[in-house]
C-alpha cells in the first residue's frame, strides 16, 4: 500500500486537496481517488482504469439526479457512451429482481466485454451494481462512485459485492474488486446528518481497532469533521480509506485480519436483524455495538479500565446512539446465533485490547451476552 | 501441469487404471482424478479437498437414482452430512429460478462457509450448481463430478460457470474453480450413445486444435472409446483433460490461448439457437462446426488440402453428423451475429492449419459464411 499526495490544491484555491492512495492487489489492484468537487475529472479516469467503449451507471433517484448529468458529461466528453439505470434506494433493492433487472438493462443496451458498470450513490447500490458487474458475462470492469461517508470509507473499498436474500443480508454475492474507487466529497454536502454520523461510525471503528494515533486525531477534529470542512475532511477520510485497503491488501478473502473491522458488528447485526432493518441505520446500530463490545472486553479483562469510556464519548460526539435498545435477551441470543462468522457453537468475536487494538476470541452466544449484563 | 499415475491397477485387476492430473492454478491449483467404478474412493478425496463438515449433492433425476446413493454413502463414511438436491434434467434448469431455489435448500439445511456443492451429472447440473457455490455467502467450496463424457473432458475443468437467460445461453456466470474434479468412467456405461458420441466431438476438437499425436491416436482407437474399454479410454481422456487443463492454466480468464477451444463453435452456437436448442445436441452442432470450420481454412488457404476430409471422416466414425442443417443463409448471419466472442463487427473465428495446429482470425459474418459456400 502506497499513498500519494498530500494536500496539494490544484486547479486554484477553490478546489480542496487530492489524495490518491493504491490498493496493491496484484493483477487487481485498483487506485482509490479522493478529490473535492471534481466531477469533470471522473469520466477520463474511469476510461482509463476500465478501457471500456461504453458505460452503465447504476445509481439512486436522488443521488442520481444531483451528480449523475455531471458524471455522464465527463463520460461522454472521454468518449464512452453512456447509459443511466435508477434503482430504488436503500437496502431494499439489494435483491436478486433487481440484479436480473439489470442484466436484462444490459443486455438490451447491447452491453458486452468492453462495457463497464459505474455504481454511484451509497453502499446498497455499491453491492448491487457490483454483483450484477461480477456475474454478467461473468465479470465485467466495474468502478465505484460512493456518495455516502459509510460507502466512501468502507462498502466500496475491498471487492465485497452481492444482494439480500429474504432470510438475511448478503447471502450471495462474490469479490469482485473495481477498477477504481473515485471520491469526490463534496457529495457529501447533500448527505442528510443522520447518514453522515452513521458513516462516522465505520472511521470511529477503523481508529479503535487498529490506529490509536488515528482514533486520538478523530478526538482531536470530530467537530470539523462532522461539518465537513474539506482540509480537515480529507486527510480524515484517506487514513480510513488507507486502513480499509491495507486490511483488504493483507486478506483479501477475509479469513484473518479483515474480521477485525467487524467489531461491533455481532451486536449491530443482531439490533438490524430484531428492528427489521429500519428504524435503525447500519453505522447507529455498529455504534451501540461497538460500545458494547469494548464493555465486554472490559468485563473480560481483555482492555484496561476506561477504554468503553473513551469510546463512548467519541460516538457521543458524532451523535451517534450508544445503548442497544431494549429487546429480550432471548431475541438478541437467537438473532446472534444466525451470525454468519459462526463456525460450529463459537462466533469470532472481537474485542479491544486497548483504543487501536484489537483481536477475535471465540465466544458463545451466551459468552458474548451473559444473563446479567 | 503435471501429470501422474499411467496405467497401474489398484485394488486388484477388475478395477481399471487410475490417473491423476494437476491443473496448476495456483493458490487455486486442483486435481482432476479419473478412476474407473471406484465411488467408495470419492467421499474421502472429497473431504479431504474441500475440509468441509458438510455437503450438497446437487444431481438430476437420472443419474441422481444410478449414483448418488454410493457418492453419499461415501462422503458419510467420511464423516460428513450429506444433503441431495435434484433439479431438472438439462439445459432448461440452467436459470436464474433454479439457483434462487439452490440458495433456499442451501439456507434451510444451515449450509455455512464450512460446506461444500458436489455437482453430480452433466454440464448443465455442473455449471448450475458451480454458480450457486460461487455466489452463496460469496463463495463455497465446489466439487465437480461429470457423468457425461462432455463434462469429463470440458464443461467440469477450467472454472467456468452459470446460467443462461432467456435472451441467450451462459449470459450470467463466474470464474470459480473447482476444489476437486472427479471422473469415474464407469458412469459412461449408463450414458446413451448419442449423448457418448456428442462428447467425442470435444475431444476430437482437441486433437484438431492443439495435438496431432492424440488425433492420431483417436483415429487409431476410436472404435475400442466408443464402446467403453476402459484400457483404451482412461488414457484418451486423460490426455483430452490435460489439453483443456494446459489451455486453462495458460489463460485463466479466456483472453487469449483458450480461444482456441471455441473451434467449431461459432457455428455451432448459431445452429443451436436457430433449432432452438433441443434438436441438436451441443457436440452435435460442434461435430458440423468443426468440419464446417475445417473447409473454411481450406479455402482461405490457411489450411493443407485434405484437412477438412480428414477430420471428417473422423467426426462420421464418432458417430456425429458433419453438414449443416439447412437454414438460410441470413438466418445463419444474423444468429453469428450475437456471439459472445464478438468485438465490434468481427468474431474471432478460429481456423485450422492443419491437423492439431490453429489460430484464431478476425472474420465479419459475411466472411465466415460467404454468400455461395
Amino acid at each position: 500500500m502506497r499513498t500519494a499526495g498530500s494536500g496539494k490544491a490544484t486547479g486554484g484555491t477553490r478546489r480542496g486537496p487530492r489524495r490518491r492512495i493504491e490498493v496493491d492487489l496484484g493483477e487487481r489492484a485498483y487506485p482509490i481517488q479522493i478529490v473535492f468537487d471534481e466531477w469533470e475529472r471522473a469520466g477520463p479516469a474511469i476510461a482509463r482504469r476500465t478501457g471500456a467503449s461504453q458505460v452503465a451507471i447504476v445509481t439512486v433517484p436522488e443521488v442520481g439526479r444531483r451528480y449523475a448529468p455531471r458524471l455522464a458529461r465527463s463520460l461522454r466528453a472521454a468518449g464512452l457512451k453512456v447509459h443511466r439505470f435508477e434503482v430504488p434506494d436503500g437496502d431494499v433493492s439489494k435483491n436478486l429482481r433487481q440484479v436480473a433487472k439489470l442484466y436484462d438493462r444490459f443486455l438490451d443496451k447491447g452491453m458486452d466485454r468492453s462495457s463497464a458498470v459505474v455504481a454511484l450513490g451509497g453502499g446498497a447500490v455499491g453491492d448491487l451494481a457490483g454483483f450484477a458487474a461480477a456475474s454478467y458475462l461473468r465479470g465485467i470492469p466495474f468502478v465505484q462512485v460512493p456518495t455516502s461517508l459509510l460507502a466512501m470509507v468502507d462498502a466500496s473499498i475491498g471487492g465485497k459485492v452481492g444482494v439480500n436474500l429474504s432470510q438475511g443480508k448478503n447471502l450471495v454475492g462474490a469479490f469482485h474488486q473495481p477498477r477504481l474507487v473515485w471520491i469526490d466529497t463534496s457529495a457529501l454536502r447533500s448527505l442528510p446528518s443522520r447518514q453522515l454520523a452513521a458513516g462516522m461510525a465505520e472511521v470511529i471503528k477503523a481508529g479503535a481497532v487498529l490506529d490509536r494515533r488515528f482514533f486520538k486525531q478523530l478526538e482531536d477534529r470530530i467537530d470539523s469533521v462532522m461539518s465537513l470542512e474539506p482540509q480537515v475532511l480529507a486527510p480524515i477520510l484517506q487514513r480510513a480509506c488507507e486502513i480499509k485497503a491495507e486490511v483488504v491488501v493483507a486478506d483479501e478473502r477475509e479469513t484473518g485480519q479483515r474480521a477485525l473491522l467487524n467489531f461491533g458488528h455481532t451486536l449491530a447485526h443482531a439490533v438490524e436483524r430484531l428492528s427489521g432493518y429500519r428504524k435503525v441505520l447500519h453505522g447507529e446500530a455498529v455504534a451501540m455495538g461497538m460500545v458494547f463490545a469494548a464493555q465486554r472486553s472490559e468485563d473480560l479483562g481483555l482492555a484496561p479500565a476506561g477504554t468503553r469510556e473513551r469510546l463512548e464519548r467519541l460516538v457521543l460526539r458524532a451523535g451517534l446512539p450508544t445503548v442497544l435498545p431494549d429487546f429480550p435477551r432471548k431475541a438478541y441470543l437467537s438473532a446472534i446465533r444466525v451470525d454468519k462468522k459462526r463456525t460450529g457453537r463459537h462466533i469470532r468475536f472481537v474485542t479491544l485490547r486497548g483504543i487501536g487494538r484489537s483481536e477475535t476470541v471465540p465466544l458463545t452466544p451466551a459468552e458474548i451476552l451473559p444473563s446479567r449484563r
